[in-house]
């Protein structure tokens, strides 16, 4: 354990303003040191949140938060952030169960001024605030909204800044620009960015105002009003897209100077209407390793904080590999055959492993930034063309997209194949990320084929599967691990649409699963037989459609049906067998397992499930008391 | 019937190409015409298509359309591309039930690359065909997406721009700027348009430009590379967005000089990567009341084809307006009592009415632009403040706030109030635009309180709960007419959160009916009563939380359960009380009533209503079946 001497005395951002000046960096120090310790042992988003500690710090300084409002988008960029604001000790149970959320949260402190841990949502919400304050008549309160460059490229932040730039309030963005989204940013902005932080003619007048203004002379503000004019009267030489919409532009600056950025944010506090701040940060500062693997210390799970190193997960004597691993293993096979496979993701081609793809085949493959909405259009767009998409998004994030899906790809009837990842609950990232709602939320729109598969193998033909139906296909799996050792080259099977598939016959009791979580139906059977049960079980595969002649079957042959599925109980598996049952006047019992109708926080997966019931004690237990 | 000498002769772009090029302003005029006769009569999107046809012509004139491909951005605009495509008699049926639809639709005809109603997606769209241009090796064939200027502050053509950018693309956006969305377009992007048209400097530099290229010379190309450098080196004055995004930018021009159009679409043409042409246009452009009146004119409904005056609606002798107006009404009510109301609405504020309130109290109504997830999180953030804002939008473009809906709103519990407009059948429109989903998509998000008013005093009564109850909170209604004359300045009550109504006790049959729906289950009661049915109907107004107590009720007493939605039959009030009787171990025969797991095309409100079977006399035959 290090020592602490400053940041042991910071409870809340009072403290931290009694900081003298030249204390600020030893306390940014000790912020870093203790993210790094506390997250090698309890993983979390290391990098992103290395990168703003300077940023914070000056921030809380400055301002006056939690009357002033700060909002930070994606939010895995607020450790610091939480720490200074009374969360340091709660900071040892970041993202465990009943422990405070890797996100900012409204319920959990009022320093956050907005929840979240999707992207792009910042600028709208902090003009919400800064519009709130004009109409109750407060001119003074200040609003900060702190954007990354990767969220910046969603459609959002572009529809709050086309607002923002035009509305008379008072809204400073930060623009923490590390060039990253998870992966290395992409896309004309990224671009036009990097060019406003090279460009040496825009440099030079910047500094010149920078100059000026740290003369601390009288002068400065008028001086400032005078840059403004020269800017509008033509002296810059660059185009600037936040000028073009309305917005101050100030930077770019060091983001990793905290006296510069206390000075800077002091001068521009007092300028009223929308300003941005361009900061340039790197994500992953003061871990030599995280600097020189962004991506891989994005998230980078337990790791040694003196060296970096990453701790290697325990030995797997099964070598049981992940869904996403099987879905990179498989995109590449299957595209090796098939020249019309094309991969796109935004901006989460690590995560879901279509990384693989990109090594294999570049040009196929497509990472178009954090921009769900673009990322279905534009797999609709080639699929018109012959090509075949397989689009590849985590279902929180595809909630984005559900118009697109809808309206671009199943009303047209569009050849893309949806490979939703993060499915079901996630575990520690929580409320914000677990998939809860995809099956509900597919299941309504129609020429939609919506799949999951129990194991690698159903992936592996399910992607092959889809390629072959030329329809609208949505295949949904968990983060993390399948169950089979064996799946790599085996050979691929066209699965017939709509069917299920008999795992175990049974009497009286028949479970239907949906997914993955029919494993736990599996190893709760194991138990339950030795006590003298008999369930018969089905990987139903498909939600829809769903094999209509299973349900006659098993309606006609078990006296109880059980549904289970790792989503909300609305709206999905056990929606359409009520619905079924219903219809065809069948009056056995049902009873439906999945996430009951609530927000479920962060813990890891085994909590969670026993949390929804849906481990396999909590199956067992069902079962005996049916 | 006027004479259409060049227009009747023809029948696709091929004809077309056949004019010579001084033909073509006559044949803009019987264009021009022709559209404003046929609308005249049978009403559509007059104002928008009126704004776009020297654009369509020249266009097709310049471009080899199918091969080339085109996409239209909403759509409305594709009236005189409709005609010239081999649809000028199929026109005659446009928006009518077995006619053509009135947005493009990949269907019904070849040149309609992409089809669809919603705004901002046609840059990724054309962006997806470009790139399969380029997978596919055929680096010649061109790609055109026309955008308003409308659309573009939607955040997909913000991402849809940022990715073709920096994509090697042939990709030409054509900037339709009318200055209007339905309403006057508003945000920093429309005032930036405005310099751009307005900028002297910039216009004499781009001037410039078209001199050179006007004189045909062969140095064209090479002066064009040249002032490209000159851009890059510098001689621009102004920030230029589309610039920043790294297209070039050519414009703005007069975008009703058809013969300009064809010239610099000609030139243009052949130059390889992103390019963005501004033009300007007017909307209504030939119909002086049009012009003068653009968002009466978007869809101004019946009118004389000379004068242009509308014509006014049959006299109603009941005096029944329309669910809007009695929203509008009753938000200025509830705003005048209550200072913390404020009204938001992207770009849909005279459809909605909230035009209504904003001239009454213009500081509290935000018209974001078309921006439906900024929408709806700055009205979270101003939730956060305390305010209690009705964001106003319609059902299907709502799909586009969905994650906002979940993440931004719900998740935190914020007090933000849905009014869903055009929820339902919407009719004319068709297939892009019924809001057929939001029950569904919204059932299965927790914390929501999702609603339906079955009359005028319902919604006003739910505005008023609404308002007590501080929770996310979503009231969808239809557009159209409701069914009571007295419902002005009633007072309000406080409804129970979950109750529905009893509208009529009766025995064996019980219909629950959710929203405006309901009523064609009294017309039709009203014919069965004469045949001796006594069937017993509820207003349910709440399908979450749902009325369990009712349902209970309503099992015990009565033998089969009707439920009537307007919406789909997957995901909303069936599967509610599908999945409630199940729960319960009701054994009663349920029968759902709503719209088929299909899309529903464009007609009239009566007749899809028909083909749902949810029209008076179908649920007369349906329960006379039972």
């Amino acid at each position: 354990m290090s020592e602490y001497k400053i940041l042991s005395t910071i409870n809340s951002p009072a403290d931290l303003k009694k900081l003298e000046k030249n204390q600020l960096k030893a306390l940014c120090t000790e912020l870093r040191q203790y993210i790094i310790e506390q997250t090698a042992n309890n993983p979390g988003h290391l990098g992103a949140s290395l990168g703003t500690i300077e940023l914070t710090v000056a921030i809380h300084y400055v301002f006056d938060t939690p009357t002033d409002k700060l909002v930070w988008d994606v939010g895995h960029q607020a450790y610091a952030h939480k720490i200074l604001t009374g969360r340091r000790k709660a900071f040892e149970n970041n993202r465990k169960l009943n422990g405070i959320s890797g996100f900012p949260k409204m319920k959990e402190s009022p320093y956050d001024a907005f929840g979240g841990g999707h992207a792009s949502i910042s600028i709208s919400s902090i003009l919400g605030m800064a519009i709130a304050s004009n109409l109750s008549g407060d001119k003074n309160r200040n609003h900060i909204a702190v954007i990354g460059d990767g969220a910046l490229t969603g459609g959002e932040a572009f529809e709050g800044l086309n607002h923002a730039g035009n509305a008379k309030a008072n809204v400073l963005v930060i623009l923490n620009d590390n060039r990253m989204a998870i992966d290395k940013n992409v896309g004309a902005m990224s671009k036009h960015l990097l060019k406003l932080s090279t460009s040496t003619t825009y440099n030079r007048f910047k500094t010149k105002i920078w100059d000026v203004l740290s003369r601390k002379s009288l002068r400065a503000r008028s001086v400032m009003q005078n840059t403004q004019n020269m800017v509008k009267g033509g002296l810059l030489k660059e185009s600037n897209l936040f000028e073009s919409l309305g917005f101050r532009y100030f930077g770019p600056i060091d983001g990793h100077n905290v006296l510069h950025l206390v000075e800077v944010l002091s001068r521009i506090k007092n300028l009223k209407g929308p300003k941005l701040l361009h900061c340039i940060t790197t994500k992953g500062k003061g871990l030599k390793k995280a600097e020189e693997n962004q991506t891989l210390y994005h998230a980078p799970g337990m790791f040694d904080p003196i060296s970096g190193n990453i701790l290697q997960p325990e030995f797997d004597p099964y070598q049981i590999e992940k869904y996403q691993k099987v879905f990179g293993t498989t995109i590449i096979e299957l595209a090796e055959k098939n020249k019309k496979i094309v991969g796109i993701t935004p901006a989460m081609a690590s995560g879901c492993s279509l990384d693989m793809m990109m090594q294999t085949f570049p040009d196929r493959c497509f990472d178009v930034g954090i921009a769900e909405q673009h990322a279905v259009t534009f797999s609709a767009g080639l699929a018109t063309d012959g090509y075949i998409p397989f689009c590849n998004i985590y279902s929180s994030f595809l909630q984005r997209a559900y118009d697109q899906i809808i309206h671009d790809v199943a009303l047209q009837n569009l050849h893309v194949i949806f490979c939703i990842d993060r499915a079901g609950i996630v575990g520690e990232d929580g409320a914000t990320h677990h998939g809860a709602f995809d099956l509900a939320y597919l299941r309504c729109i129609p020429n939609m084929i919506v799949s999951a598969p129990m194991n690698e193998i159903d992936l592996r033909n399910l992607m092959y599967t889809a390629i072959e139906t030329k329809k609208p296909f949505a295949i949904r799996y968990p983060r993390g691990k399948g169950v089979l050792s064996q799946w790599k080259n085996q050979p691929f099977s066209l699965l017939p649409i709509g069917k299920a598939v008999e795992v175990k016959k049974g009497e009286n009791i028949a479970v239907l699963g949906i997914g993955h979580i029919t494993n736990n139906v599996i190893k709760a059977d194991e138990i339950l037989q030795k006590e003298g049960f008999n369930i018969g079980i089905y990987n139903m595969i498909f939600l829809k459609p769903i094999d209509e002649q299973l349900l006659n079957f098993v309606c006609q042959n078990y006296n109880c049906i059980i549904t289970i599925e790792n989503g909300t109980k609305i709206g999905g598996l056990g929606s359409a067998v009520a619905e079924y049952m219903k219809q065809n006047n069948y009056n056995n019992k049902l009873v439906v397992l999945g996430i009951d109708d609530m927000f479920i926080e962060q813990g890891s997966v085994q909590q969670l499930q026993e949390l929804c019931k849906l481990d396999t004690n909590s199956i067992v237990e069902t079962i005996r008391n049916i």
